[in-house]
């Protein structure tokens, strides 16, 4: 028994409310360590013989079996311990190390299940469809309004390319969502701003000018949640623009601002070339970093993040550089945003480790970047294998819990990467296996605009080019695929809610197949991702990740007594 | 090397900011298994030619080497990974598991050091000296003010014994806290309340009657700021007592109550006998469960948290089974608190691991019982050596960052424990010893009256003794030794606020030491637990754990040239 592996700690995704009497736990071990893992658990008040339930692997790394069980105690006030039996040890892990018994004083606890702790990201936006519009390059509804020197919509755009995509266009364009079936929108920003991407906002409660006003927004809100799909914007809260009144003022007044004390700047006269203020990453002179920790920057943006969801009704922020603002912040900015309405979504960008930020008191989730490389790694460059990929999945997956992981913006490519179909060297085989990878898999799977017609693109700016309208110019079989998905992903809510568990990661097929369910229902996804047709004996399956019991007998009646299947190179399976 | 032994999260007290440029890392391997760990950081966007800096083990526990430093970016924004080496194979340690070489996008991830994210238990209760008061048996100033059927100040009390305690009798004997030279006097529960310790609370803003009124307190809490003496209030937030006025509107109201959601009531009519609606722990039936969760009970505790703060002053409070409470709620509360004044402590009661209320958001610190078992089964029962309770203390230590731990209460005893005089036998020496331990180690020594005069006592209601106050029935001599311990304290700041570390933890001799540490001083501190005269040459110290290497050498010159030092069984010795 390698005790060095075993880990568990009583808060986070390793110990969870799933209902209001009922805790979700997980225990780490070696891979492999174990024969049998069983939780002993009590009231924290009332220990005498305690109960015990028999935890089963929900997912394994490339190091590590993460066991899951969960418990249920009216009481809702748990201690517990773990006994663990190797086949040949066996012992109790603790919050205090390993004993031979239960000793007292040594348990886990988790002390009470708080009705505010039982949180989740909204219903709405777990397991939601999510596309990224780009609104510069999305479509020109109204040329009234393009900026000057508006450039040809299919020139491959350059760092200051503008081509007058507009709200219009997008409203213009929406039966195109419709029909793709998409549940939410999210848009880069859309506040008053010189860039074409709008990252470097002048003011926070206008409409860029390019781009509409207050009624095209609202028109376009309108039109979205007629149609029942949300919409999301970006929140740039990091930094402001160059021409952001506070700055200007700051650059105007100097130290004598009111605002001097909204940046961080080094000495006065302030400084542009270098700036001498802090800025978004190195040296961005357009880019001033805000003090997000003073009382009146705070306020001011705990307004702006309110007055979109109570004027407006949008229903969610992706929140830009998320990480690079404080924690109270963001917990100030939940409360605000959640108070106007708790059905507002928060999700933030971070292209690392998150934890921290999806506790229940800052984000709902974030833009799933770690999930991202895991694709681009396996489906696209093909520098891992299925053993590989599962690893890294499993390893995502137990971070956080689970209505998170419903709701993480599973992306392929975004505004920030290169396209997707560009990173598959072109190979739509390659892609559209990807592409049902993400439309199947646990999480809210983020489309960036074009990808459904095979639009390519090396990193910003050539991922931004202008929407392909000229359906010969779409790649419509691709388009065809991903409504298809998305139609399979309405049609059977257990591809949106259900849990999710890798049974297949064969590196010498390279094929990787997991399997969705909750209580009524069971899919199984089987990806091939290798370029040859190949054949599996369904009836031979060994799990190489346990799954319950009572969904592997399933599985078994009604899927693998199938036989043998067939997938053609880089095909997909989907059966149940 | 041990990989699955391997850990490191960039949060929590694997990673926290100790400057508004410095992070301070912690990485956590099998035991002894490196021969040196590096970390490779750099800005998250300059990313060039790595920094490096070697870590140093700053304690082991039986599995574990905990490896810490010190990293510095004026840019605040780090991205790091570690170099392993134990001597035969290199492997880098990331976010996403180990490498041969730097990887891109697997880097941990510290985004920025946000000035709000730089936070800290307030300064005045780092290393604090602590003295826990019960009101009702500490002196008796008042006994105009007593209950009826005073009993016997002397005789051993029962459960539901009243001896008349009170304000004015804290306030009578308050010569003898400056004498001994406390910090910071914690009352248990003074507000209105039938029981003897009154965590029944009948009314949150009234002093009870028993133990003074407004003006006593006021006078009280003058007093002891006059001494520099700052005063904690016991919170009991989890339950009421039967007599507050909401729960007896509903036993008079019933369902039609405007505060019937304010408790948690299975069905109406209330029935008390048994319960039907929830109470602290099992079925008690004058303590009913608050439901913090709703808004107008949530405001009601907020207020009563700010209102002795704002119109009294008081300096923290400590919160009853705080664990039971919803973490938001304790949010609310600290930004609550610490709006009227940021200088207010926090201090939760919670047995167990306690990491998820003291990331900044909640908890300042907590009544540190894992220490207190530490200490109980060393020092008092002999029931575990010295390498076991080094490992013990490593735990709990590595488990907080440092400003938690020098503001964590470490007690020997409480009104909730038998007392520790008790727990070793009677044995004074045995008690004195573990006394030096408390005194000198990294934290806020808290002492439960009485300890300080070797009172006796088993658990509750045996250890809430009558104090004693009669010279000729304390313990001089004991009494002596607390005071030149805490006057060392006072003398020198290192005791306060200095690192600390093991350096010695030999189970063969049962002798334990370790040192406290800032840039101008060394203490060493060694406890011979054992029942014999020890000889220790000083000048053939071998490391257990590894310290600073100029603290090493500093110790070497100064301390360990000595030569052999001689210590009396049970015997403690200070140098430095």
């Amino acid at each position: 028994m390698l005790r060095e592996a075993v880990f568990h700690v009583a808060h986070g995704s390793y110990a969870y409310p799933v209902a209001d009497d009922t805790l979700r736990l997980t225990l780490r071990t070696a891979r492999g360590d174990m024969q049998k893992v069983t939780v002993l658990y009590e009231d924290r008040y009332q220990g005498s013989e305690p109960r015990t339930a028999v935890m089963e692997v929900a997912a394994e790394d490339e190091m590590f079996s993460f066991y899951q069980a969960d418990i249920r105690l009216e009481t809702k006030r748990f201690r517990y311990v773990f006994l663990l039996d190797d086949g040949v040890h066996e012992a109790f892990y603790t919050e205090k190390g390993f004993f031979d018994d239960v000793v007292p004083h040594t348990q886990f606890h988790y002390p009470y299940i708080a009705v505010r702790d039982l949180w989740a990201p909204p219903k709405w936006a777990q397991g939601a469809v999510v596309y990224q519009i780009f609104p510069e390059r999305f479509a020109n509804g109204d040329p009234q309004n393009d900026p000057a020197n508006v450039e040809d919509w299919d020139a491959i755009p350059t760092v200051t390319s503008q081509k007058g995509g507009d709200l219009q266009g997008i409203m213009d364009r929406f039966d195109h969502l419709v029909d793709l079936g998409v549940d939410v929108i999210y848009l880069t920003p859309i506040f008053e701003a010189p860039s074409n991407h709008k990252y470097d906002t002048v003011d926070y409660y206008s409409i860029d000018p390019h781009f509409g006003d207050e009624a095209t927004v609202r028109e376009l809100i309108e039109i979205a949640h007629a149609h029942g799909i949300k919409i999301v914007f970006d929140a740039v809260f990091n930094h402001s623009g160059y021409g952001f009144f506070a700055f200007q003022d700051v650059l105007d007044k100097g130290e004598e601002s009111p605002y001097a004390h909204w940046f961080n700047i080094d000495s006065f006269p302030v400084e542009t070339d270098p700036p001498n203020y802090e800025t978004f990453a190195n040296q961005i002179a357009t880019m001033p970093k805000l003090m997000t920790g003073q009382e009146d920057v705070r306020e001011y943006f705990l307004d702006v993040g309110t007055y979109w969801v109570r004027e407006f009704g949008i229903d969610g922020w992706r929140l830009d550089v998320a990480n690079e603002i404080d924690h109270q912040f963001w917990r100030e900015f939940r409360q605000a945003v959640k108070g106007e309405n708790p059905e507002t979504l928060i999700v933030g960008e971070l292209w690392h480790e998150a934890s921290e930020w999806v506790r229940g008191d800052q984000f709902d989730s974030v833009m799933n970047y770690s999930l991202q490389y895991a694709c681009f790694d396996f489906f696209a460059q093909g520098t891992i294998r299925a053993r590989s990929f599962a690893n890294r999945l499993a390893k995502v997956q137990m971070n956080y819990t689970q209505s998170v992981n419903l709701a993480m913006f599973n992306l392929l490519g975004s505004h920030d990467t290169e396209r997707f179909l560009t990173s598959c060297g072109g190979d739509a085989d390659k892609f559209a296996l990807a592409v049902a990878f993400q439309l199947t898999y646990e999480g809210a799977p983020m489309i960036y605009y074009g990808d459904e017609v095979g639009m390519v693109g090396r990193n910003d700016p050539d991922c931004r080019r202008g929407m392909i309208w000229d359906p010969k110019e779409q790649d419509l079989e691709l388009l065809g695929w991903y409504k298809s998905l998305i139609a399979l992903r309405r049609e059977h809510p257990v591809l949106r809610f259900g849990q999710c568990r890798t049974v297949w990661a064969d590196s010498a097929s390279n094929i990787f197949g997991f399997v969705r369910f909750d209580q009524e229902r069971q899919v199984l996804v089987l990806l091939n991702n290798q370029g040859k047709t190949q054949r599996i004996d369904l009836t031979k399956v060994v799990w190489p990740v346990a799954v319950p019991k009572q969904v592997q007998d399933l599985l078994t009646k009604e899927t693998f007594a199938l036989g043998e299947i067939v997938i053609k190179p880089y095909g997909s399976r989907i059966l149940g």
